[in-house]
């Protein structure tokens, strides 16, 4: 029998409980062992909650689990910062493999995590941390060994392309984001969310390991979407084209550059087509060429999957105890980040109408916004224009045409 | 030294040769081992080629590598039905491990192959034999362990998409196929591809795995885009849709249905932006949701990449050797299998428009072709018309909507 101590008992915990018993006969016919959630760690033991519990298995004390020599696998779904950077930690110095859904953790904690995980010789695990239920992180692991993986890019954070994709059918920003609350995709604070913190993370994760290199957040520049507005879906729509949060790491021969930002994506871009709560990430190999993989970014069950194919690999002996992270040294270069962008500013001026005339390839709009497409040009100019003409974040949105 | 022995020198052997050059150190960092080609089984030991061979390993001369006892892995890569099956057949037998990208041998000995693997105690592994560069199989075996898999479908042979999206940009179905063939995707007898028969072999090999349970070619509707013509295009561009050759599998509490078919796709697929000689698949668990694996459906560096990770991972022992051809006994049902059609026939009588009139929910062209969208109706209702009404297999065209 094989013991898990599971961390955590919302939405993915409950997740992992109902396939676990959903999937017993099968997985004691594929792994040849019943595997059996031993512990779960809970805030409240008290609280009622909707599924049955076999009764005795709660704690509120972590000590309980880590001190349990039952328990090899610890699976770390509490989604809290601190404390899951704790558990993992001890966890693993405990002698314990680790699988987590965390990826605030997995993009702070990295190359700690990883490497003390080989200096025990264990299995640290995080496929739903990126992606939620594609099984991605493993596949691009695989790739490594045969290609130099060129680029990563990806929409990787469900509410905001959920909020996208209402507002291209027709709401308002803030519609769309309650109607993200009220489905669940959203939280209460949707700052991580909106603002790229949390596609941030995933693509330090996942550059991390396509690179061979320490790509860490500071490295990424951020650019999220809180200031769209309905009249940028219009224009937008109006070029047959779809707005999309895009992570994007690509290596040259002078070094890398990392971003997330809005990009217009045309009907012949493979993320054209991704809609609503859906993830999709583009791998390029020098080999294998562009490789797409898509599903479900977040949600119970698929995250819950995901650990779970995790757990699998561990009890089956097909998880690997080095460190993944390599230790390529690679020069950021973001500063050379350029395209063609969409601007949209809401405020005008002669002296800003005439300044945007100046870099627009095409003016759109030049009323109450001024609506441009700019020429190709630097990232940087572009911010520092608009910080010279005193333009604040919620009077502009800048979105770069895909290609 | 783990030696290899290679069947076949073609564009997919010649691949596995380049890349195992340009990632010797990698490979030995990660394997432990030095993967080295000991013998290559060529037609013509005198036939000049472009590549440097070590002198003396080529030989014509199958046994030479049978007998190798130094020999642990088989790839074979002839791209022959014949040849290919009692090549694998005896390296199994000798105690070899296979790896094979083909798919011909794969679809019509798939049982027989993967239980003479499992009495050997054996890998036997197909990965780039559906989908060529995209790791599909091993995705697919593994979500199997967490899910029941209700449908697989896809894009899956190249060369009707090239010609399909050639014509979408304005050729005719001739040019399409003729440019297709100077690019080295369409072969000088195209027929396996564009009636079908590739894209139902993968489906064959895909739905197997999928629903455990044996489907073999014959359980499959085949149905090609050898008939389709400029018009066809014209009234699908009219829908704001592309067309696509798609295998698809579903299955249902009352059996399955197994198809290979033209279908139409709207903007919302994610099949509408699949473009030339890429392929892409759609898996559909009750866990995960929708996963959609996509990439280079042929091509000699994807192919040879697909081979190696299979390659690599019998080296790591990350192989099972238990067959992965289930056992369940599911129902065909393709006599369910129902839509709304587009139907274009290019031979006109009163007779055939009255009872078209009948069937239609739209009338798209009443001229010299009439072409209708059909009401929600059995495919095989459609089928046994066109046969009452003497209409010819190249005398119309037949594709489903998507949704």
């Amino acid at each position: 029998m094989i013991n898990i101590g599971l961390l955590g008992l919302g939405t993915v915990g409950s997740g992992v409980l109902e396939i676990l018993d959903s999937r017993r006969e099968e997985l004691k016919n594929i792994t040849g062992h019943d595997i059996n959630i031993r512990k779960i760690l809970v805030k409240d033991l008290n609280k009622k909650r909707p599924i049955k519990i076999k009764p005795g298995i709660l704690t509120d004390n972590f000590n309980d689990i880590l001190e349990d020599k039952d328990i090899s696998i610890i699976v770390e779904a509490t989604g809290d910062l601190e404390k899951g950077y704790d558990y993992i930690r001890k966890s693993l110095k405990e002698g314990k493999n680790v699988v987590t859904a965390n990826k605030a953790v997995v993009s702070r904690h990295f190359e700690e995590l990883t490497e003390l995980a080989e200096k025990e010789g264990l299995a640290f695990l995080y496929e739903a941390s990126v992606g939620g239920g594609i099984p991605l992180l493993k596949s691009l692991k695989e790739q490594l060994a045969l290609n130099e993986i060129t680029e990563v890019k990806g929409i990787l954070n469900g509410t905001c392309n959920y909020i996208l994709t209402e507002m291209e059918r027709g709401l308002d920003y803030f519609e769309a984001l309650r109607i993200a609350q009220r489905k669940g995709f959203a939280e209460l604070d949707p700052t991580d969310d909106v603002e790229g913190l949390d596609t941030r993370r995933k693509l330090r994760i996942l550059g991390t390991l396509a690179l061979g290199s320490t790509i860490l957040e500071e490295d990424i520049v951020l650019r999220g979407i809180r200031s769209i507005k309905a009249i940028d879906i219009e224009y937008i729509n109006k070029m047959n084209c779809s707005i999309k949060l895009i992570g994007e790491i690509k290596s040259y021969e002078e070094g890398y550059t990392a971003i997330v930002e809005p990009m217009i994506v045309n009907k012949n871009s493979p993320f054209y087509s991704v809609y609503y709560e859906k993830n999709a990430v583009l791998l390029k190999g020098d080999k294998v060429g562009d490789l797409i993989f898509y599903g479900n970014g977040a949600g119970k069950l698929p995250t819950a999957n995901a650990i779970l194919t995790d757990v699998i690999d561990i009890i089956m002996g097909l998880s690997k105890t080095e460190s993944p992270v390599g230790t390529n040294k690679l020069e950021n270069i973001n500063i050379s980040l350029k395209g063609k962008y969409y601007l949209r500013i809401s405020k005008v001026s002669k002296n800003i109408y005439s300044i945007m005339e100046s870099i627009a390839k095409e003016i759109l709009c030049e009323k109450e916004n001024i609506v441009i497409m700019t020429k190709s040009m630097l990232l940087n100019d572009i911010l520092k224009l608009l910080k010279v003409l005193e333009i604040k974040e919620e009077e502009y949105f800048l979105a770069r045409k895909e290609c």
